[in-house]
């Protein structure tokens, strides 16, 4: 049992049921590593969303909303730390869910479906095929899900699929709190920010913006700006942090 | 296997080495979240000993040497990474070696003092008491061990154990690559480097320095100094990395 009064509780308890994901093989080993990773950069950040990163929150927004054919693409550790947040932002958005994993078994598959299902998502699930030009099983998804999507969500991405995407011509949202990573600076846009903060954002702003706004943030999206400032953000609070 | 040739080689061999571990029950699940967090700030610091933390592991090695009773404290994850050097740390600080944990079972005391004695360490063992004012585990030590040091070295710490040692009267050295953490700002010298390239230096200046130079390096220890360094160095490589 972490202790109540302990300062780092919040913090301990997200670790301790990530811990228990990969127990029940929901999230991997590698899983937690990159969660650790993710968490040094929030400390940086101050645990909390930037101006910055609450605006790229919105034209994430805006481009789910004029998306013809949008995908919020799940993860072991998204499911694990955010089924609820991806639901929410499904119903908000319209787009389809749907599981990609690196290290893939079938088993995995049907029990982050699972997850995402008793949260209160509806999963694309069906035949998955080999349709990404990946050499590993990210490359797995479905003909009529991620494989025919003009925009793909993909939070707490961990390796080449973002430059992939990209490369098949879709705009790609990253959720990576590490503005250094090739994946924040090869996707489309990149938030960086916490998933369990930056979803219910990006949830909010596709109900609040018309049109006109998500057209004008489109056009006015700067990712290497964004990237910027998130790096200037954590240089700062290096120094706050006293 | 991960080609030899992949540009983060060493880093992905260590996080597979930290894995098994993980499976055999050495480093909790939690340790490899911890590990993921210590990788982003080694990142930021370029993976390579800065000029001030070489002086801060010269600082350790005086303080050791000076010491009466100096206790090296050994986690799942230093036992993992760095049992060798731990071992050469003994050989060359005359310190005791203990075991303290988190996540404490007598299964995996036992497992990580196994492989700290088959790397070579001398392991101070024998009947475990709640004798740290703490609420979790981390409150067993050896009266003769830890309870008894004046000069503790934690490695890899992870919670509130070096405010209370510190209130003990003790002088703490933590190895801490989160310039951050409770713990670096609450130790008497932290150093801020990754522990597998920290700890061979500490045990080569405890051979070199003569005791002048001890004394004159524990008179000028200035710990917020050494923080404030490692901090800059990770803001400058902040926007150096593009």
């Amino acid at each position: 049992m972490i202790p109540k009064d302990h300062p780092r509780y919040q913090s301990l308890v997200t670790r301790e049921h990530l811990a228990e994901c990969a127990r029940a093989g929901i999230v991997s080993l590698e899983g937690l590593t990159s969660h650790g990773r993710g968490e040094a950069f929030d400390y940086l950040l101050g645990e909390k969303t930037s101006a910055s990163a609450l605006r790229a929150e919105k034209t994430a927004a805006a481009l789910l909303r004029l998306a013809k054919h949008p995908v919020l693409s799940v993860n072991g550790n998204t499911a694990a730390l955010a089924a609820h947040e991806i639901a929410l932002l499904q119903k908000a958005s319209g787009a389809l869910v749907e599981v990609n994993l690196f290290h893939r078994t079938p088993e995995r598959v049907q029990q982050i479906e699972a997850v995402l299902r008793k949260a209160g998502a509806a999963v694309f699930s069906g035949e998955a095929e080999r349709l990404l030009p990946l050499s590993h099983d990210r490359a797995f998804c479905r003909r009529e899900g991620m494989y025919a999507a003009d925009v793909v969500l993909v939070p707490l991405e961990d390796g080449d699929r973002c430059e992939v995407l990209v490369g098949m011509g879709k705009k790609v949202i990253a959720v990576d709190l590490n503005p250094l990573s090739r994946t924040a600076k090869t996707a489309t846009l990149t938030i960086v920010d916490e998933v369990t903060r930056a979803l219910p954002r990006i949830a909010e702003a596709c109900t609040a913006l018309s049109d006109d706004e998500c057209r004008s943030l489109v056009a006015g999206l700067d990712n290497r700006g964004f990237l910027a400032e998130a790096k200037d953000e954590m240089a700062r609070r290096l120094h706050a942090l006293d």
